[in-house]
């Protein structure tokens, strides 16, 4: 494909994306293939010569897209939103476009410094505390900054190494089989998972209950931490969550800080889908005490229109975290005052993600943004009053962050699975089911880039007649 | 920017990255920029209301571009190339326009689908063992299969992770103070990352020699085994590579692999860079073992004209892997027979990243890329003669897989730093130096898409003309 051929494929392909955005309310939002469908179509070998781009796309028409799932149909609102707009595919399609990889300062330097600038940008937007700032009013660089990584996977897991590089200071290898972590039962796998990567050989998960709406209980993590001290192990991780998966359920932080500092344990605090809402005033509240916190992370690739992946984290003070995982000799780290951002992550290699995530807050800027999360807050929040008339409905937890859960009042877990299944079979709405504190709830995420009120009332229209024609057998 | 501006803009985005390419190769290569340079021009906050699209695009054009290495440029040699192709640039912008994201099969059936065959058609096309695939003739599952991950230093954790849960399956959990991994000292850093991140407590660094062409001694690593098996220690992990990074030494895998077997210590391999190769009949013999192999990494975003990122890892048996990164109960595990690709990994969201490794191996063919390989190749078979023909200078390790290390012969270290140094500040080549057994080398990576040979014959030209400038003060 020489540049006149791409020149073509590609502006077709601008005007494929047009249509698909201007028709993807009316597909059916869930594929309805089975398992082997998407690959008995595809031969069992590449072809030996090329092929022409017209027989690729119209394959990838036939026969990739019956497969895929409508992420960003307006009625998509299942598990978290994955962030659209167009703003962010420009950012994404100049990042392939020039493919540099800014591993170091040196490799490309406008893309450490762009990523710098514009996560501060949003450390701000969020009113984070100037100690998780890269750059002070006057310009001057302290300990801490912000980078952007692929997943809250990551970043759960980058700041669990910080906190034991800071905790193991010091110490003999052996203190390594002695530290303990700390979160709720509704903290995310992935924190889980992080304990399993670092071999994290004591792992305390605090239970929450349904009547304190699944939030941590800081009377249970002190005692537990007391407990731990007393049988001579050695606390030295957090995990306060702000908008748990299942139900958007928020961790007290103020009170959480308090005890790690007093305990001195690292407090990361993850807001993967909800900390963006940082930026509206009247949800402030919620992250209050995130300035007892060591380190905080958001993604915009969820809620904040800039597309996967772009996951920020911020760190009160990075030396533990370059202690971690960097292999350069301390006196050559951040030579020249540049940072470079392979000593703040796993992988070495890294796109130029920061493009997107500036044509983002630029194109809308601050009021727009904060308008399009207060839309999707106020979508939940209706759902939530539509729940409340149906009698035969309660719902699960307060609804928060565009999440509402719901379930059914007088039923059993098989009655909201199959109510769910059976929604989703119509095509119309896609949503997922979770479990708290052992009953099955449904969930409705708004966050789409597309969603608005009147989705949100046909989907609820949709499940309460759908409940109608499974449980009493007529149509209402 | 609704959908009739982002046509617009997009289309106008797509004439940019034409004109680049047809332009790139009279830009300087490495940006002559300071340090802050970039962020000085940015303002301290996120704009309050909308900014136009003109604003935007004319802001990236004079205040990022000028901060930008220009990684595509037929003179850069630096680092290992990093892919471009427009077939990868389609399939990018189509992946990040649907932004699906497939951590599950049900997630988006399609995605999940489309990697595993086309995954399983490079593991063809490089001729690796059956028992690496996902699929056999018949179309049956086995117990292995690949995966696309982000980079390569997520494969040598992950193959890490499994090597360990492989070793400690049945064993205590203080058994872990007793592992031990083994690599040479050219392996590449992500590798003693790996080490870091999962706490292996002991780590073997075979030394290697130039007179061996930096490659793994089978007797030295087998010694250092049989020392720590005596010790009561318990080796788990090796890693041999295809392609070092500093010089593109090759592992002698065969040897290591019945070294692997008879004390089943796990093996992967580690070909990042040069993996790809393997799709050449004439470098099969590099790889040669691999079938003893547990895991083996290629990038095809480094080589393999698929931009970044596409690091793919195909495993013999992904059960250790799984126990090792899913929290999912074994018998809800690849229910259905489907993959759930969040087990086979650190984070769980993923990009619909199949979807450009598709594209190009159809767009090119098997029988391109090859052509593309061995075009880089003979590249730097045809410095490494250039250099031949000059006595002034002389190849540091056997020219390898498109990349050629030489030195000054009678120079001192740095002698050769600064005439790279010199060389990159003209903007007209950029390359990077390393060490070789104390000896400060300089890297010439041929792999870009637009380099031709008329390209490396003016950049050697470039060198050998500043080295008589510096060292003579006279000029050719």
């Amino acid at each position: 494909m020489n540049i006149e051929e791409f020149r073509v494929a590609a502006k077709s392909m601008v005007d494929w994306i047009c249509d698909y955005y201007q028709g993807v309310e009316d597909l059916p939002v869930r594929s309805e293939l089975h398992i082997g469908d998407v690959s008995s179509l595809l031969p069992a070998e590449a072809p030996v010569g090329p092929e022409s781009w017209t027989k690729i796309s119209q394959d990838f028409q036939e026969k990739i897209m019956p497969g895929v799932m409508h992420w960003q149909s307006p009625n998509f609102y299942a598990y978290f939103p994955s962030a659209f707009s167009f703003p962010s595919l420009l950012g994404d399609l100049m990042s392939s476009a020039l493919s540099v990889n800014g591993f170091l300062w040196v490799s490309s330097p406008a893309a450490t410094e762009l990523e710098t600038v514009v996560v501060d940008w949003l450390g701000k937007m969020m009113g984070l505390p100037q100690a998780f700032l890269a750059v002070d009013g006057d310009g001057n660089r302290g300990k801490g900054g912000g980078v952007v990584q692929t997943t809250a996977s990551e970043c759960t897991l980058v700041a669990l190494l910080a906190a034991r590089a800071r905790q193991m200071e010091g110490r003999p290898l052996s203190d390594t089989g002695r530290l303990v972590a700390y979160f709720s039962d509704q903290a995310h796998s992935s924190v889980r998972k992080a304990c399993m990567v670092s071999v994290t050989p004591h792992v305390r998960v605090i239970p929450t209950r349904e009547d304190n709406a699944f939030s941590m209980e800081p009377a249970l993590l002190e005692a537990a931490i007391k407990e731990d001290l007393a049988a001579g192990l050695l606390p030295f991780y957090m995990v306060g969550t702000i908008g748990t998966t299942s139900s958007c359920a928020v961790d007290p932080i103020g009170e959480m800080g308090a005890i790690a500092q007093k305990y001195k344990i690292w407090l990361h605090v993850d807001g993967a889908h909800a900390g963006v809402a940082a930026i509206l005033p009247e949800q402030r509240h919620h992250f209050r005490g995130v300035e007892l916190a060591d380190s905080f992370n958001t993604n915009p690739h969820k809620w904040l229109l800039t597309t996967f992946d772009c996951s920020c984290i911020w760190f009160r003070d990075a030396d533990p975290l370059k202690a971690a995982l960097s292999l350069t000799p301390a006196y050559l780290r951040g030579k020249g005052n540049a940072y470079d951002f392979q000593n703040w992550e796993i992988p070495v290699g890294r796109r130029f993600r920061s493009l997107k995530l500036w044509f983002v807050l630029r194109a809308y800027g601050q009021e727009k943004l904060q308008a399009f999360l207060r839309h999707h807050i106020r979508l939940a929040e209706t759902v939530a009053e539509l729940i409340g008339k149906d009698a035969r409905f309660e719902v699960s937890a307060p609804p928060r962050f565009g999440l509402v859960c719901f379930h059914l009042k007088d039923g059993k877990n098989e009655d909201t699975s199959a109510l769910i299944e059976t929604v989703n079979k119509t095509g119309k709405a896609f949503l997922i089911t979770t479990d708290l504190s052992g009953r099955t709830v449904a969930r409705i995420a708004c966050g789409g880039f597309l969603t608005q009120e009147r989705h949100v009332r046909a989907t609820w229209q949709l499940i309460a007649s759908t409940a109608t024609a499974l449980f009493t057998g007529k149509e209402e």
